[in-house]
């Protein structure tokens, strides 16, 4: 895959059987404010060498998707005005020499082709509620269909339609397993009212589903769902209020399809004044130092 | 494919070019009441080697998934309390080392990766009602679009949305054709009130589209819709009496999502006092003999 | 793939690396009355031909899928009463000798098996209206999320949901590319109201994004949205009516379901008087000289 450029770190972990994680890029050119997001994204790299992982920050610049950033990629992705890149924009970023952020779905996909089994983000792309006359369904759902990857990621978040998207992951064959836990978190919440078929203990416990996945020659991806800590984790009584306070708003300002998400996004972090910021930051942080615990595990089994 | 456990007959039938048909095991955990169970699960082999095509029992047991069972593997299915595994549930039952009775989807999926190309159920999974909302989607349909087995059922049940069904069928470019009937049966009954684009007249027809189908090179499944015989269909007065009842006192007792089609399930057995779940017996045994004969068919085309 | 019969016409041109470009008989079949279906057959070829590409007319003749039609062959798409052929009629067909007209899906499958890297088609199938509650979606968007090839269309006929099917090709991961526009087109109109992301001026252009498309491996098609020249598109206040009236028309007829779509497509043949059908001549050998000018620049790129 002449297509992809692996930094020279992740290259020589892969060769050597040393854990990996692949890191995506829109949390951090669309998530997250200036400077902060810089901040952010060294820090997360920060967390997995403080555990021996490899981080690989996975972004496109300049036309070629690249898997493991240096300082000044990681400046660039948190500077630029980046687009957002799912999988369908990469050929064409690639044909401009353009540079994007990668999603879930384009980082995923980027990471499984580059050799990486271990992902971390904060929040999965889902159904949209409205998706029943809109259609709108994350790209992220049916890129894991065919990913083989393990992500990691405080679920999905409550704007979406969280019945909708676990129903989704279902019929493409995804396995979707608690770290910790029996209910689905529900991003910025420990819980949502959805629980889980498969919870495990340990970042062992998942690399040994990995095993088995490999072993059957699946090629989904499997999703690790690891709610934010509970001391972190934004008051329910709060964050029910700026939903519903939100859901409210995009009503009065007529706001429709596509549109609807994102005014929400926006709302939220204004009426909760930079507090489901914080959350996202911590609940970033701990799916990153999870997903280097997974790598570690992974790696184990393989010596 | 090291992680699946073929038993001596299968693995030697397979190697010799005979004939061998997949059985699922959802339909003795689940499907029917102990020790009926056990019976119909011993009758459902006998017929097959009344033909002298080889059973396939398939289940999961103490983590490996095994493609035919000898009869403690059959008496374990039939009398311990089993989960449902699809496919996604396969590698976590693995890792686990625990047991799982396989779906419509985990059974052709297996049964494929065997080797086996015929495969005897009872009735497809398929859309749910409500699905527009709930997004409710049997796993069986999304595998067999990518799953290359012929599956021979009685259709679905008429308490799913068939014409969703269908179209799901068509949309994931999966061939159905009727056997002996322009007309997709509704599982109890031989009949719903959707013609089919296809209809053949004998198992060496479905053996010819089969060979057709390797020979482009298509990885779908194809589905034989076989209806009961008509002496043993349900009466269709008692039929719609029974479900039209079964959806009131669904409504009445205020079910939803995903508990309406177990609760409707469950209704049916009990109103039409043991009628559906005889009905269902039938029909499992015609498709199995049918299946046979197809595998016949398909082995004697490759001599 | 011995199952498909290339024309040695084909096979020459593939095997030089000449440009070569798929095409369609369901336009010609279903589409067109005859005698026009003949002469616009001819003409389709007779405009790719001047511009040294080899057409590449795709139907299943007596069980055989063609790539490439002789005179005869061409006469018997336009002249024989044939069934419309998805990908799943193809080992249908095959088993029985039986021949039929291929729609954008299977005309693109069998295309890129041929190893055609490019097709032109009048309009793409799509999501259809209301089928949130009938799920009645084309096979032509799920067939292109897995078949590597490059079609010219004049976007999604307004009896559609166009937003609807934007947000499939979406989810599907299939590149949509305006070729000198930034909004989607509608068939007989320049435009819906629907933007794209991406749009390039040059038929280059389209061939660096497949160079790109398989460095990076991806399986998908590309869609190129290439709107009909503004002199010869439907009036759109006329448009606009008929379309009312073809709708009001159907709920009238208590039209319902999968019948809806053919009947608004008749009455508006009818009620425009023939323009419809004109526009959408216009458009098609618009799209066939795009594609010509697409493969020509494909094939420049691999010497
Ligand atoms: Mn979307
Ligand atoms: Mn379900
Ligand atoms: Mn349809």
């Amino acid at each position: 895959m002449t297509a992809l450029q692996l930094s020279p770190q992740v290259t020589e972990a892969l060769d050597a059987g040393r854990p990996v994680v692949a890191l995506e890029s829109t949390i951090i050119s669309h998530g997250l404010p200036r400077p902060r997001n810089h901040e952010a994204a060294i820090e997360f790299e920060e967390i997995l060498r403080e555990q021996d992982v490899t981080p690989a920050t996975i972004a496109v610049l300049d036309g070629v998707p690249r898997i493991g950033l240096d300082a000044i990629g990681v400046r660039r992705i948190a500077e630029e005005d980046l687009a957002k890149a799912s999988v369908r924009d990469l050929p064409i970023l690639a044909a401009r020499g353009a540079s994007g952020a990668t999603t879930v779905a384009a980082t995923a996909h980027l990471a499984a082709k580059a050799g990486i089994r271990v992902f971390a983000t904060g929040g999965l792309g889902g159904v949209h509620r409205g998706a029943s006359e809109s259609f709108d369904e994350s790209a992220d759902l049916s890129t894991l269909a065919v990913t083989p990857i393990t992500v990691v990621s405080a679920g999905v978040k409550s704007v979406l339609d969280i019945a909708a998207t676990l129903e989704r992951l279902e019929t493409y064959s995804i396995p979707v397993v608690g770290l910790g836990t029996t209910v689905f978190p529900s991003f910025w919440l420990r819980e949502s009212e959805h629980t889980l078929d498969w919870s495990v203990e340990t970042p062992d416990d998942v690399a040994a589903i990995m095993a088995a996945h490999d072993a059957l020659g699946h090629r989904q991806g499997i999703v690790v769902a690891n709610p934010i800590p509970a001391h972190q984790q934004w008051d329910p009584a709060e964050h029910d209020r700026v939903l519903a306070q939100a859901f409210a708003a995009a009503d009065d300002a007529g706001v429709r399809g596509k549109a609807v998400t994102p005014f929400l996004l926006g709302y939220i972090v204004e009426a909760s004044h930079g507090r489901s910021l914080e959350v996202n930051l911590d609940l970033a942080r701990n799916n990153v130092a999870t997903a280097g615990r997974i790598a570690t595990a992974w790696a184990g089994r393989r010596v």
